[in-house]
C-alpha cells in the first residue's frame, strides 16, 4: 500500500497556477495573457508539468504491482507530440482507428505496446495494425474474431488477441449499477464467451488469446466498481481455465477515472483506485487460485484532462435587463462540443488583471450560429470585458479529439507549456484548409 | 396565390428513389450498390435533382412577390461546389464565418448577395468581408456596432446593415412561444433597439441601416408563426418610421423552415409558408402605411437536407438475446453528431438486394469509441447482414457541416450525383491530413 494526500484529477486547476506580479493568470511560469498575445485566440493549451505530474503519479501508485501496462487511450488526445510524451514515459497506447495508429507511426512510435480497441475495425484498419505489428487486439466481436484471423492466416502469422466482454457493471460518475446482461454495443457479453472460447481454440488458429478486457464507464468517481470489475473478470479467467484448461495470464480494466471539472466534483485519487484495483487483484487470484495476471490499464481523460485550459477572447457582450448576461467567446462547440453534447460544466476565470473584485453571474456563449452554443451558463466572473481573455480549465480530454470545422470554422492551434517555455504542437487550422478536399466539378463552372 | 400538392421538405427519400432491376436501392438513376463500391463508405452523397427541385420550389413559391432574396443559410451545407450550384441559381448566402466567406471566394463567387450573420464576429471577419466587398451584415450588438463603424470608418465607406432584432417569438418544430423579452444569446431585445437607432443615425456615420432582421427558431413545423414574425417586423419598421423618420425597406426573417426525417414528421410546403409570409407582409404594410420592404428569407437544412443521404457499410453485428441486436456501421457520431448532440432521428434502409422479406428490430450503432454513438434506436430492416450497405436517408443538412475528426477519423468523401451521373465534390480526408498540422517538438524528440 502506498498514498499520497491527493492527485492532479483531484484539483481543479494545473500545478502551477496562480497570478503574477501584474496581476495576470500564469500557469507554469507561462503568463496567459501573453500565450493568448503570441498566439492568438482561441487556443488550446497543455502543462507538460501537470501532465508529468499525473504520469507520475499513476506510475507511482501502481508500482507496488510489478504487471501493470499502462496504455494511454489516445481518443482523449492525440497528437504527435502528445504520444511522444507518453511513449517517453514508457506507457502504451489504447488506439480505436487507422488515424490513431497512423499518428504514433508519425511519432515515431512503434506498435510494440499497443492494443486496438473498437466495436467495429475495418478490415483495412486490422490489416493496416497487424502490418505494422501492433502488439495485440482487444476484439470486440464473433465477426472480428472471423475477420482478424482470416487476416493472420493470410500473413501467416499468429495475433494475440484479449477478448472484450461486457463485465454486467456500468458505472456513471455517482452511481453503478450490476445486472446479469448488459445492453451495450461493446464486447461479448458473459453467455457468448464460451462460443468464442469454442471457436478460437477450435478454428481460429491464427489467434492467440491471452487475456480478457473490460471497461465500465467514463468519469468514475466510484472506486468499488474497479474492486468488482476486477472480481468479475478473474472469476472468468477461473471459469475458463476450469472449462477450457487455458489460463489466461492478462486483464485490461479499461479506464474511466474522474478528474474535477467544477469545484462539486470529488473524484477519488489515483492512489485510491490503484490501492482497492490491487487488493483486488490479489485477493480474487488467492481465491480462485490463478497466478497473478499481467494488469493493462487504460487510463484517457484522467491523464490529459487536468493538464490542459482553453484561452478565448471576449467579443460582444448583450445585458437583457433582469433575464441573464450573455458573454461571447471568439470560440465554443465546434473546438469544445462537451457542453451541447453531454451539457458538461466547466470553470473559468479571466486571465488578465483587473482592478479590484467586481464579480457578477453572467453566461458564456460561444460564437457559432446556434442557440445552444453556450459554454457555461451562469458562471462568476469578475467584471468581465470586450477584449478580455478568458481561462477554461480542464479542456485537455475530449475537446481537440471532438472538435469539429462547424461554421466553416478553423481548428485553433495547441501550445505545449512548461517552466516559461511555449512551444506549438498542433498548427491551426489554415482557410486553405477549410477548402482543401473541395473539388468544383466541371458542370457547375 | 400559388399551389403544388406537395414540395421536396416533405418527402423523406430524395426525388426517384427506386429499387432497380438488381434489386438494389437507386436513386437519381444511379445504382448505391455501386456508388459505395466506387468511392468507399461512409459516404455522403447530394442528389443534384432533388437539390434543383427544392431551389425551383423556393423560386416558384415567392416569385410572386417580386422583392424576395433568397440566401442560402451556408452552415447546413458548405462546400465549394455546393456554394456554386446556389449561386448559378441566383441565390444569395447568409455566412456566419470567414471561412464560409474564404469557400464562396473559392468557388468564384463574389459577396454581392451575401449577408453576414453572428453574435461575435472577430475584428478580422469584419474587416475581411468588406475588404472582399460583402453586401451586409446583420449587426448583433452593439459592440459589433461600434467595431464595425471603426472598420468603415478607417476605410472610408459606408457600410450596409441590418439590425438582428429578437422578436419575442421562439419556435421548436410542434409549437412556439411569443414572449415580451426573449433569454437568447442573438439580437437586440426590442428594448435595445432605440438605443442602436440613435448610436447608428447620429453617431456611427460610416453605417447605413436598411433593415431588420429576425430570426424564430430550427426545423418548424408551424406556419402562423412566420405570419406572427412578419407582423413584429413590421411594426417594429412602423415604430422606428414614427420616432426617427426613416423607413427601412428592408426585411428578413431568417430560415428554419422544417423538414421530413422521419414518417412521423409533418412539414408544412413551401408554397404555404410563402403564401402566408406574402399574405403578412402585404397585411401588415397596408395596416401600417408602410411601402412593400424587400423581403430576405434564410433557408438553410430545407434547401439541403432532403437531397442529401450517407452510405456505410455495415461490419460486426451483436446480438444480446431478449434485449437487443446491434449491427454496426463503419461511420457514426463523427460524421454525423445530430443523434449524439440533439437525439435526432432518421430512417434508414438496406440498398442491397435481399431475397425475401425478413424485416427485423435493430440498433444502428456507430464505430467510435463511446456508447452514446448509435445512429437510430430500434429500426426496422430487411435482414441487415455484415456486408450490406445501409442508405441513412436527409443527412444532406448538418452532418458534413458539423463532422470532427473524433477517434481520429478522417472525414468521408462527398459525391454529387445527377441522373446517373457521379463526381467527387469533397474527397475523403487523408491520413496524412489527420497530422498535417502535429509538430513534434524537439525536447520531445
Amino acid at each position: 500500500m502506498n498514498n499520497k494526500a491527493k492527485t492532479t484529477n483531484q484539483y481543479l486547476k494545473p500545478f502551477n497556477t496562480k497570478r503574477n506580479e501584474k496581476g495576470n493568470l500564469e500557469i507554469s511560469n507561462c503568463d496567459l495573457v501573453e500565450l493568448a498575445e503570441k498566439y492568438s485566440t482561441p487556443l488550446y493549451v497543455m502543462d507538460e508539468v501537470t501532465l508529468n505530474n499525473i504520469i507520475e503519479e499513476y506510475k507511482d501508485a501502481f508500482k507496488i504491482y510489478e504487471k501493470t501496462r499502462i496504455t494511454y487511450a489516445s481518443k482523449a488526445l492525440m497528437t504527435s507530440s502528445i504520444a511522444k510524451i507518453f511513449a517517453n514515459a514508457s506507457f502504451g497506447f489504447d488506439v480505436v482507428s487507422i488515424g490513431e495508429i497512423y499518428t504514433l507511426l508519425n511519432a515515431g512510435i512503434d506498435l510494440k505496446k499497443v492494443s486496438f480497441n473498437g466495436n467495429n475495425k475495418s478490415i483495412e484498419e486490422m490489416t493496416f495494425a497487424i502490418d505494422n505489428g501492433i502488439d495485440h487486439f482487444s476484439v470486440d466481436n464473433f465477426w472480428e474474431l472471423e475477420k482478424l484471423n482470416e487476416i493472420a492466416k493470410s500473413k501467416n502469422i499468429i495475433q494475440k488477441i484479449h477478448l472484450r466482454i461486457t463485465p454486467g457493471i456500468e458505472c456513471h460518475t455517482h452511481d453503478y449499477i450490476k445486472t446479469g446482461q448488459n445492453d451495450s454495443k461493446f464486447g461479448f457479453d458473459l453467455s457468448m464467451t464460451d462460443d468464442a472460447l469454442d471457436l478460437i481454440l477450435n478454428k481460429y488458429k491464427n489467434l492467440k488469446l491471452t487475456g480478457l478486457h473490460a471497461h465500465i464507464g467514463s468519469q468514475i468517481f466510484e472506486t468499488q466498481v474497479y474492486y468488482d470489475e476486477v472480481g468479475v473478470l478473474l472469476k472468468e479467467v477461473k471459469r475458463i481455465k476450469d472449462k477450457f484448461s487455458i489460463e489466461l495470464n492478462e486483464i485490461n480494466i479499461g479506464g474511466g477515472v474522474g478528474i474535477t471539472y467544477t469545484k462539486s466534483d470529488n473524484p477519488p485519487s489515483i492512489y485510491e483506485i490503484a490501492n482497492l484495483i490491487i487488493e483486488s487483484v490479489k485477493f480474487h487470484c488467492t481465491k480462485y487460485n490463478l497466478q497473478e495476471p499481467v494488469l493493462y490499464i487504460e487510463p484517457g481523460r484522467s491523464l490529459v484532462c487536468s493538464a490542459g485550459f482553453s484561452l478565448y477572447t471576449i467579443g460582444s457582450t448583450k445585458d437583457i435587463k433582469g433575464i441573464r448576461k450573455y458573454v461571447a467567446l471568439d470560440g465554443g462547440m465546434a473546438d469544445n462540443p462537451r457542453p451541447s453534447m453531454y451539457q458538461a460544466k466547466y470553470e473559468a476565470e479571466i486571465a488578465n488583471a483587473k482592478q479590484g473584485q467586481n464579480f457578477e453571474k453572467v453566461t458564456l456563449a460561444g460564437k457559432f450560429c446556434e442557440s445552444g452554443d453556450i459554454l457555461v451558463k451562469d458562471i462568476e466572473l469578475n467584471n468581465p470585458q470586450s477584449g478580455d481573455i478568458l481561462c477554461v480549465y480542464d479542456t485537455g480530454a475530449y475537446c481537440y479529439s471532438m472538435s469539429s470545422n462547424y461554421n466553416s470554422a478553423q481548428k485553433p492551434a495547441m501550445v505545449l507549456i512548461n517552466n516559461g517555455k511555449s512551444d506549438i504542437i498542433v498548427k491551426r487550422q489554415t482557410l486553405e484548409q477549410i477548402v482543401q478536399n473541395d473539388v468544383i466539378i466541371d458542370r457547375l463552372k
